[in-house]
């Protein structure tokens, strides 16, 4: 029972064939091979719209450079303080923009407090030099504990966004488990909503290695090739990570293998629930189920096989683990199957 | 005829099945899976002592970041006026660094002159603040231009080096080529003659993307793991580029390659000095093949399929394009055949 | 009467008088001209020990200067979040460190809660790299908003960070005023109570142009000359710097300049705390007053000459301004007057 | 006798005098005060238009921001070989733009050669990624050897500059001793020659510190606010360098100090001719003076109380000195006498 995270699982069978279905033949490198011009298309059309799309090596890669996108002197980017971009990745926003602050914004269940983000918008004067500018906001969908955000919540991110003159990124590390919990369009949980960049992460959700950045103003991306290249973000093999996009997102194959992951989380979650030795720690809305439990339970699951994470209780969490109990998260992903879930509510019975 | 670069070639057969093999299963991220640390021994083997390896997307990349790891405030890196790094990375190494200098070094067929190199050293002072630090010399093996140092070129290099306590970086973006032309061990060619760090490239050679940042001094890499995570470099699911790595190094799988791509670059070098249409620019040392042709005889080549890249001459070069020429690059992969070969040689016969 | 803040006042007579005395002759520039010499060494005298002493612009330059001594890749550097650092500078540490970055401690009183900064450095593991590593903390003595740091604190701030191997760092730009409110001794306050790094400003009090970054251990200073160099911080006519600080540090000149700024900053407190127009925010230890008045109130003082600044209230202030009052700062300096101090009493009486 | 630089000088008596009829009284901080904004208009009058002005603390800060105003991502700043950019800044520029890249160009006489200008710029292609991507280039006036571009070959560089969408900078560390050479007017010598940006030196003709970065059109100056208080180059007490420059543009106090300084080397050139222990490396054009000079006698000079700076012959020099012989240099500045000069004559007679 593998729950530890998405990224412990390999390579969804038909990404994997294609990706060998690819192998042979010569293309040109650097992302300018028909297929992966191919792919560049297949994004515009599933975001109903013109975009700009970027492979990079890594989630991170793809946050640090969104953020470097909108950077401006004394640039403030401002996200959720549980958010990957400040959490987890060691400090490359800051570093691919070359000074950039990354400012935390607290809020319930992962999410930015609007009314917050407001004040922290409006404590930045228009003219004051000191405090710096604030360039861009970026939140995490779904977030970084399982949550989601509605459509109409991002709007009004964005709406604040707007008025201030910042940018809004979405971290779509788990975009596809978001897109399927919500059932709703790509072009509406983004552009639509006003986000304007994303970072479309397909790693987790049975690639190998596919990321990209996709940009909807074509226009904000003249840059983009330049802050790629120089990142070392371009790879000469293009085509290996198109041809992960093509399987990933023919015949809706990325929301097939989401809605799994979603429903197995969903299933994991029931069996939490019902189980007297854990608690579920909040409701979870995607693929990820967070629950409290007991030090000692917790060793005997791991003893029996489960994998998962230790989490650190965010600072707005209800109801916080008591002395001898600890937050743990479980993941599922295109490899988890009916019977780790059995095997697991077995064990917790 | 695809001869424009060894990086249009797809995988290698052998190891994109390995890579299928690997794909299915639970294993940890970030390069702490069995087959990661399996990988990283087999890397301390092939050099014959401990190395610190660190995976990361391209060659640019491991370039960059082994410039930074020598980095020190006015820090000048010291380069061929031809090698990738200050020619083609969009400043990467400046880049990575957050400022360090790149200093250009001429020299005949694509190598330092030691002599210039001598002289370039000695003018940094070692009190003066104004001019900044000399950190690392970088040179390229094989050269850009598909020439090769001897082993003891590298160890002239190194001795100057040492001597003005700088570091001695090798980019290996073709390092297999160069063993299989020189019958060298990696040990040999490397830090047994002085050289302090590697870029291991085998995206090249036959893999999707397989490169490495190789630390001969295990010391010397503490802070690698945050200068990789915060470049965004840091695969999660790093076992695929270690499948890669398993079945390219076994069996000497890499310079089998290595040697049968040499050995199509020295046919069709034959070719070319035997062809009166075209005569060798120099002379190819590695599988890269570079030769002077009349625009309307590279016109012609064009329409019958070769594919080829245009090569600005380097400014040493004896025996320049005239007027109606220009300078062509050929380079010989895994996927070169002996018809390829043939192919050609009816062509300009 | 002009409290707005200390750097509106000019220069103090007799560091004005000694800057004209060696305005003529011929010097060595960069630092090396004999009466440079003599300051450095002055600087070891007042500190008691030997220290390195590097000239800058401005405070915002020392701080970052500071804070990238010290940086590391993925460093994060701790402070106040009142701290000048975090709120005033632009982002200056995040970019002098090419991306390091800047986090913010809660904490009453402008001082950082010791309690919070502990577990703060817990929350880095030795061994974890997505969450960066910390380096330095730093903190402010005034503080931001006029209270003190007692020796005994700054020892329990130190004490922690020892434990977890980070440096400390003390941004001084009220130094000569801490020292005068806690009549303690350079030595004292800095190193002997664990400090490793000090931002020593004089333009505040009293000087043009006169900050100076102190390190302790001047074998952490290798590379500052190379940082300050290519910082733009190394002024060429560097013996105009030696002379304000030849003058200040003179028979206590600075000590008695910051006790006449705490003393009328004092008479200010208690104008205020017998006003019924005015009350104190807080207490105030060293020249700055913070004061919470009526938005009428505060625009007859404006109408009658009170020039003074408004001010954000800090978020863990007790007792915050209501509906119609605001937050004011007054600073006093060298040229603050008995004078002025009596005509503000007559207004607010 | 002082000649080694003209930063041995202290400050002009008129400047130092001005300096302390500003001391006293208050004023608002960071270039808000009214004498700040007097010699704002006052540029704008010399330089006939509508200027941008911002102080900054040294030469190679105002350089460096000049360079990062223009800076894009892999952007490539061109300069001389010699220029102090390259240089003498240990880096800087790289540093400020946060991993730009300095390209040297070579050229007789300290001066971009022009056909050498467009062929670089020409090897750029607009679709080239990995040679990152030309912004600015950089001349200096005077140049590093005292000589000069007549206006004509400013619009000539110019010319090339605008053909390929680069802007054009220029370092004026000694401008005031270039305009004096040429009587030209501050206008004709930069904008109306197509200089986009201009390093205003005052420190080296006369002043403590004075130095400024000036943006011809105001619109490119939009984000200078803010790298230059990132930079940590925003004077609080701003006024004393406005006091500086009050005095310096008041009555061409500034050309009069700088044609007294040329005339000194201009002296100083005719006795090196004359004499034959001395021969001029090449004729001087403002206030610096080169000559090629025997060990021995250079030695001699010395022990009489000469001072000088050793010169590193150029690379394009004609005539460089033997075996024997070194290269020096001799700058005069306002504080050069005419009894300087002759003591000198005498000692070479």
């Amino acid at each position: 029972m593998y729950f530890t995270s998405d990224n412990w699982a390999g390579v969804h069978p038909k990404i994997g064939e294609n990706l060998s279905r690819h192998s042979d033949g010569f293309a040109k490198p650097y992302g300018a091979s028909p297929l992966d011009r191919e792919i560049q298309d297949r994004f515009s059309e599933i975001f109903e719209r013109d975009v700009a799309v970027f492979f990079v090596a890594t989630g991170t890669a793809a946050n640090a450079l969104a953020v470097t996108v909108y950077d401006r002197p004394g640039g403030v980017a401002l996200c959720h303080e549980e958010a990957h971009l400040i959490a987890d990745e060691c400090g490359a926003p800051e570093y691919f923009t070359g000074g950039g602050r990354l400012h935390s914004l607290p809020g319930p269940l992962g999410r930015i407090d609007t009314a917050d983000l407001e004040r922290q918008l409006q404590w930045f004067p228009n003219d004051a030099l000191h405090a710096g500018q604030p360039t861009v906001v970026s939140l995490t969908q779904t977030t970084e504990i399982g949550t989601l955000y509605q459509i109409a919540d991002i709007a009004r991110v964005s709406a604040i966004c707007r008025e201030h003159g910042v940018a809004l990124h979405m971290d779509g590390a788990r975009f596809a488990n978001a897109l399927a919990a919500l059932d709703a369009s790509p072009a509406d949980m983004t552009w639509r909503a006003g986000v304007d960049a994303l970072s479309f992460g397909a790693t987790k959700n049975g690639c190998w290695c596919a990321e990209a950045l996709v940009l909807f103003d074509p226009d904000q991306a003249r840059q983009m090739p330049f802050l790629r290249k120089r990142a070392g973000q371009l790879f000469s093999k293009s085509r290996f990570v198109s041809a992960q996009f093509e399987a990933y997102l023919k015949d809706g194959l990325w929301l097939e293998i989401a809605a799994h992951s979603n429903d197995r989380a969903g299933e994991l979650a029931q069996v939490v629930s019902q189980s007297k030795r854990l608690r579920l720690a909040w409701q979870p809305q995607a693929n990820e189920v967070f629950a409290v439990v007991d030090s000692k339970d917790a060793q005997e699951l791991r003893d029996n096989g489960v994998h998962f994470a230790d989490w650190v209780p965010p600072s707005s969490m209800d109801n916080k683990p008591g002395n001898q109990e600890i937050l743990i998260r479980m993941v599922t992903s295109f490899a988890t199957t009916d019977d780790d879930i059995k095997k697991f509510a077995a064990l917790v019975a």
